[in-house]
């Protein structure tokens, strides 16, 4: 494919949750990393828009910023909740590390910049142990 | 949680796929790995059915066995579709790899075997290169 | 509740698939069964649209009608499914058996006519014995 | 099927929520009834997850057997929201009558142990009266 | 189609929204505008009912016209939220006009009087000014 | 809205599928418009694409621009669709006329350009007269 293959920002952002190695990403792209626990999706995207805004990976003042990351953010929620976005109202929690990569994965130039929000952690009964693991990615233009 | 630290079920799924490291997966646990590149989201069912069968990671006869497997893949899926389980019929394709894992993930021996698929790979157009990374994980009890 | 208790219609749409026993519905009411094994979602709807019409339980000239019976079948195939409308397309078959009844559940007459879809059989593999029940129901004004 | 005849699971547990009859389940099941009405679906999950605990018919302290009953309740949820899982925030209320049934449908004997969970009642706006029946049935291995 | 030209009940509601001119609806269909800002569906669906009852669209005592409105708010619901019904649970909010049309659309007498919702207005995060366009239309038989 | 009101494109989407008056779009932005019958979603994404590309609303090389558009494609087939995104498999069929629309809708330079894609038409059973209108609107960032 014509992603990079030292450019795979999906990779390396989930990498970020999942490795504990050194990560050697490309040293002109943007990152950061956060957790959350909670019943409510809406602090999820809270936190990760939080994250994003005092990180300098997106301008909080620019929607189409704003946009593309919410975008990113509910596709990767989409491989938490796996079939419905619902947490709490449906008897769960979830106690998630989240990362949030910025940079170019392709070759061409004018692909310019898109982001990545890698999800990682459980979910289960909001009774301590019953719970078990589950992963996100969502990624789009910006 | 009492998910033992180093039985993490779905993080070593997602590391086989993701990590050229040797990976230290409890001994007695069972894996395999393939690839699937198709349209058609029952091929990838029966790609990774087909392998889980063929490396004795679930027995096939056994209803139960299928179900678990099959309920898993499913989930992970939705990481992958995030929203709609259609490919093809949304004109979009898929280049996955694809993981399968069975072991004891939590301490308690009566918590018995679970199964993970992780799934990691690119979704887009039905053109080269128009494609971004996509990735899934379902875990089930087994 | 003011549908009326020997009137639940609902109820008695899936009576007819389960049970043996003579079913006491209202004379004035009409009803039929039917049965379809497929992959296809659109086979199952084609058959319970021809049964209604072919037993008089709608007029397949009054889009209206149909219209109402679509959704009831809809909703019913939602209940076989769980989360999806998909069979064929991941992997699934299922083998069903099907009751249509029309008349009035509502004591006040104004409520005027509503029709039930009710399904009951298996969903699974398409490998013979690797399925279990699966059962759905839906309801709408006619 | 190999679902033998008088071991049909899901069967078992929507008649015991429909028919007056005596019910000649096989003697070593399991099986529970209660009721619940909400306009919160959290309040449904814990109200059969309560009865079936409070009832032996799953053990509270194995993630995997409420892991299995969980899957079983949303699927049925299905059924009864025939689309979304939300009910108050669509301005909708349900009562339902819900039944567990635990055992094994299948001849083999390594097929084990299956729970089933069938909810019947009705949805509708929260004014007494608009409201029609609902019904769904969900399955799984345990 | 036999959807008489100028009968066109969705085309007609969604125009009461976009266009200042007058409308030539015919004479003896009914019809209603509003408006609603929220982040909680059930608000929504709130303010159209209460508007087509105190409008005298659907008379608030019949079930059946209460049913067929509640499906014609969910289906355009959809055209608004894309995909789940969340709203404020995915922490966005909207600026919604409404408009609600009554009559009949096709040229046959049997097939009555339909009902049309037609919504316009803004989607995005809950800061003025993160937000797009967004519409939605649902039709149903009354 | 920081939305400028004579800029609102997904107003003028629409409106160039619901309205004969000359349509006074602001004059940088591009637009066209296009006519598919189809129980096929992919032959409506592969025809909204093709136009697109024709008449230079997108550049079909540049990746960001096709997932820009595709993603709008999407959510304008939800409104379509009000559900699931299946069209055959689930017995309808539709008659489409789409359009697009490339512009800046807001004040602030740096949000750049948005696309809109405009569906209207009718959707039903594949037998001529059984069907109604159904609308569609999705904007992304491009």
């Amino acid at each position: 494919m014509s992603l990079q293959s030292d450019h795979r920002i999906g990779k390396h952002a989930m990498l970020l949750l999942l490795s504990e190695d050194e990560c050697n990403m490309p040293d002109c792209w943007k990152s950061c990393k956060g957790k959350v626990g909670t019943m409510d999706s809406q602090k999820i995207i809270a936190a990760i828009e939080t994250a994003a805004k005092n990180n300098g990976i997106v301008d909080g003042d620019i929607y189409r910023e704003t946009h593309a990351l919410y975008h990113a953010i509910i596709e990767a929620l989409h491989g938490i909740t796996r079939g419905q976005l619902s947490i709490g109202s449906v008897l769960r929690t979830v106690g998630l590390r989240f990362s949030i990569v910025r940079g170019n994965p392709y070759e061409k130039q004018q692909e310019g910049e898109w982001i990545a929000v890698a999800l990682y952690g459980t979910i289960g009964a909001p009774i301590k142990g019953l719970e078990h693991e589950t992963m996100g990615l969502g990624i789009n233009h910006i």
